[in-house]
């Protein structure tokens, strides 16, 4: 059983630097810049939003070419809705990192998060990359998690290390992202790095079938940012000189390690959700996949079932409603049950004989809630994750500018 | 040009009555009759969710065999989620109706507004029947309309009068619906008649004209109920002896009248949406029909887009990223202008170099906003009505159950 570590390890072979360079608000860090040593493999997902921002134009297009040895993370400006301005601002910065550390400028991957429409304030930023250069060190993931934090109120970081036969392999990530998520491949910014030796093929799956099962999985407004992107990093220094593979004994140990830093991460998203009170697993089986995913996700949505969460008003017929209308043409009422936790409440689209309001609404109390909703008789299950939808919701989207 | 009248203007052919059976709430009215006379011809249209209520699944059945001559509405019970149970209830009220009234069960249709997943009180509406069939009266409109809300805070009904060559037609119409709201073919309880002598062939293709480009407009959660159902009758009891058709003068006048009503009907539930401070016209042009109304409805329900609309904020970027994630493949940010009334604010992806954001926060602070999105160079224009999310939404929805 991997133990998962909320304080950071280092990473052989990931340095981290950061600071203030006052882009939004004053006086907290905003900008940071992660190291990764020569031999190190990265891949990424990005965003589909046909909007991507400046950044993530640039970062898809430069993974593409070269593997990448710095990532430049700002917050407070998402340099999105830019233009060409944006792609030369981000550009420029790329341009910088490189000249200061001696790379080429497609080893350099940029991302921003933070207000869409304004243009970066760019020599605020390249004032401040030497600083970043000089800085690197092999203890700065808590710091550089701080840094990319907008709409956040935790800073999001987790570790594991795995140990087999007397090597020792670490896994740390970082993720920001309260609002503007929504399951559409990579919803918010996040870094994973392990000191493993993983083949950028095999490296590749494994961020595929992580986020797929992570950060896909979780919505808080059903919004799909501009700017999101998911980056995982192998830096080999820990190698017996071949890299890992699906048939190597630590491999198991070393993929289920990674899986729960993105499960972890992901999870921490949704309950640092904006505004949220309460921590929801929806889990969905009885069909395919692809229609189990459909449910869950109307459910996890719909602003109806989110306000009766906030209530923790055991409120089935919104739950019910929000399932027929999933596009999943097959559903028949007569074939849907719920449960609160272990406790049902709808047995073939009706509640059940013996249904109790009360103990229904004591399990709505807690803060962390589970729903399971059966859609049929076939074997799948999928989960996902949300929060409920509260005032401060709204008062946080009605304030802040993203 | 017509004139809509706020005030419910009599419709020869119909009769209304209501009374309060306290089915969820005490001393308000909650149930309503509408007598059609013979020779009326009604259509219909009702809600996709695939969990349609038993009274949507009795009402589809029944006027698919016979011409309704009585509607009875109850508001305080949705009658959905509520199985065989459920459907034995709606017939029942249904039968007493017919019993009462000498017709056929199957020329009743029974609709129902509210809390989803509990029995309806059978016997309380049973016991009113009596009373609303001896009460029918041709001025009913308004207490009718009265009785069908559930969250409303206003009571939605309008009327038009055309007069042609010494002929005056009349079209009355009432609706309800503040919550549970989106476009999925008919979208909320309404009921419009006209004593207008039209076919049922070319009632339908109104009814499905009119109801798409109005209740099928309008957004306000994202919630599509499972009891909605749109009703259009005409009493034919101003007629020359033959049905209007589009070769008669009188068509186009008669038409363009119910239109209005349709779509006054509409947009009086998005001003009455739940916890509503503005109303949102979108209008989307640019692109085929199917891709406008893509991009609209996915701006007008995103939560991001809608608290900026609350808090009066010009927040561009939020609508570029809400476009940016709509299903629509060929979107090309270059393409992307907006403005907010005349104002532009967005030409090409960027904000246009003039942009006065304290110009557009003055349009902002209007209770009424035209936003306009254009996302191509094709010539077809759709408009989308919905609400900003406000506080009192998630009030609203925290406290009642639907």
């Amino acid at each position: 059983m991997t133990i998962l570590n909320e304080t950071p390890l280092p990473v052989a072979g990931v340095r981290l630097s950061s600071t203030a360079a006052n882009i939004r608000n004053q006086g907290r860090d905003d900008l940071a810049l992660v190291e990764l040593a020569p031999g190190s493999r990265t891949v990424g997902v990005f965003t589909q939003n046909k909007f991507c921002a400046a950044p993530v134009v640039l970062a898809k297009r430069n993974i593409a070419t070269r593997a990448p040895k710095f990532l430049i993370f700002n917050s407070g400006n998402a340099n999105a809705g830019t233009g060409e301005q944006g792609l030369a601002d981000a550009q420029a910065i790329n341009s910088e990192v490189a000249r200061l550390t001696g790379c080429d400028d497609h080893e350099v991957l940029p991302f921003s998060t933070g207000v869409i429409g304004e243009y970066l304030p760019c020599s605020k930023i390249l004032s401040k990359l030497p600083g970043l250069v000089s800085s690197l060190h092999r203890d700065g993931w808590a710091a550089a998690a701080n840094a990319i934090m907008t709409t956040d109120t935790r800073v999001k970081h987790f570790s594991t290390q795995i140990s087999r036969n007397g090597t020792t392999y670490v896994v740390s990530g970082m993720t920001k992202g309260a609002g503007m998520i929504h399951p559409n491949m990579a919803t918010m910014l996040a870094f994973i790095a392990t000191d493993a030796d993983i083949d950028e093929s095999d490296l590749q799956v494994l961020l595929r079938d992580f986020a797929g099962a992570s950060f896909n999985r979780i919505t808080i407004d059903g919004d799909t940012s501009t700017n999101d992107a998911c980056v995982l990093s192998a830096t080999c220094a820990t190698s017996d000189g071949s890299p890992l593979s699906p048939g190597h004994p630590h491999w198991d140990p070393v993929v289920d390690g990674i899986g729960r830093v993105f499960d972890a991460l992901a999870k921490s998203i949704v309950r640092d959700g904006e505004g949220a009170t309460k921590f929801v697993e929806i889990t969905v089986d009885g069909a395919s996949e692809q229609d189990n995913i459909s449910v869950a996700t109307t459910v996890a949505q719909s602003p109806l079932v989110k306000t009766a969460l906030f209530a923790s008003d055991p409120n089935w017929g919104r739950i019910l409603a929000a399932v027929g209308r999933a596009p999943v043409p097959a559903l028949r009422i007569e074939e849907i049950s719920i449960w609160l936790g272990d406790y049902q409440i709808v047995d073939k689209g009706e509640h059940v004989v013996s249904y109790d309001e009360s103990v229904a609404a004591q399990i709505m109390e807690k803060s962390d809630i589970e729903l399971k909703i059966r859609i049929g008789t076939e074997g799948n299950t999928v989960q996902v994750w949300t929060c409920d939808f509260s005032y401060d919701y709204v008062r946080i989207n009605a304030e802040y500018r993203t």
